[in-house]
C-alpha cells in the first residue's frame, strides 16, 4: 500500500504529518499512464487547501522531471531544501541548491534534473497569479498572547 | 547592515539565494515599535509574489512569537523543516516537528513557540482562502524536453 500523511482535521484546522524530509522519496505517485514515479506528494486535496496547491518533492539522483510544462494562470514558486540541481526555465539554465528560490511566471516552460548525488528535495507552490489581494498586517488582527 | 538574500530577476522568472537554512537566524526584521527578531524573511516583495505571502521563520530555542494573531481573508500553511515546537490554535495545542504541515483557516487565533534545544525553522504560506480555481493538469500545458 502507498505511504500516506497521516492527518487530523479539527475545527478550523488541519495538521499533517509527513514524515522525515529524508525518507519523502518513500512517497510515490502513479501516473495517467501507470507509471510509479517516487518522492512526490500533492497537498491541496490531503488536507483542503484552497488558495494554493503545494507538493513536496525529493527528485532521486540522475533523474529529472520528465517533461516540460508551463501555466495557464498559476505562478509557481520552487524552494529548494537540500542537494543540487538544475532547473530550465524556457532557454535558461540556473544551478539550484539549498536556500534557492526560484519563482516562475506562468508562461514559462519549465523543467529540472538532480545533478548531485543525494535526493534534490524541494516545494512547489502553486497560486492564482493575482489573487493576493492583502497580506500580512493588512490582511490580520492581532492579541497578546492569553 | 541587515542580511538580504542575493536576488536576479529575469524575463519571467526570479531567482533568489538564502543561504543555508542553518543560518536563517542572520536575517532580522524591525517591528513597527523599533524592536529587533533574528531568524525571519519576507519573500512577497523582495521577489515579486502575487498569489502568496511566504516567510521563512528560524524561531531561536526558549522563543515564542510575541503576539497571538488571525486572518480576515487569507488561509496560512506552516511547514516546519526542522527543531520542535508547539502552536496554539483557539483553544488547542499542537505538537510540531520536522514534517509537520498545519493549515490553519482564517479566524483561527495561532501562536508559536519552540520547545526545543535547536531554531524551530519552518515556512508560513499565505494565500487567499478559495482564490485557487485550478491546478496541476488543469492548468498546465506538457511537452516533451527539447
Amino acid at each position: 500500500m502507498a505511504k500516506e500523511p497521516v492527518i487530523r482535521k479539527e475545527q478550523g484546522y488541519t495538521v499533517a504529518d509527513m514524515g522525515p524530509l529524508d525518507l519523502l522519496h518513500e512517497y510515490t505517485i502513479t501516473s495517467s499512464a501507470g507509471e510509479t514515479f517516487s518522492g512526490k506528494v500533492w497537498l491541496k486535496n490531503r488536507i483542503g487547501l484552497t488558495g494554493t496547491e503545494i507538493s513536496y518533492g525529493a527528485l532521486p539522483p540522475g533523474a529529472k522531471v520528465p517533461f516540460a510544462h508551463r501555466h495557464h494562470q498559476n505562478e509557481e514558486l520552487y524552494i529548494f531544501l537540500s542537494g543540487e540541481g538544475e532547473m530550465r526555465l524556457d532557454d535558461s539554465s540556473v544551478a539550484v541548491k539549498e536556500g534557492t528560490i526560484v519563482k516562475v511566471d506562468p508562461p514559462v516552460w519549465r523543467g529540472m534534473r538532480n545533478t548531485g548525488t543525494v535526493p534534490l528535495v524541494h516545494l512547489v507552490i502553486q497560486a492564482k497569479a493575482g489573487s493576493l489581494e492583502q497580506s500580512n498586517q493588512h490582511d490580520s488582527e492581532y492579541r497578546p498572547l492569553g
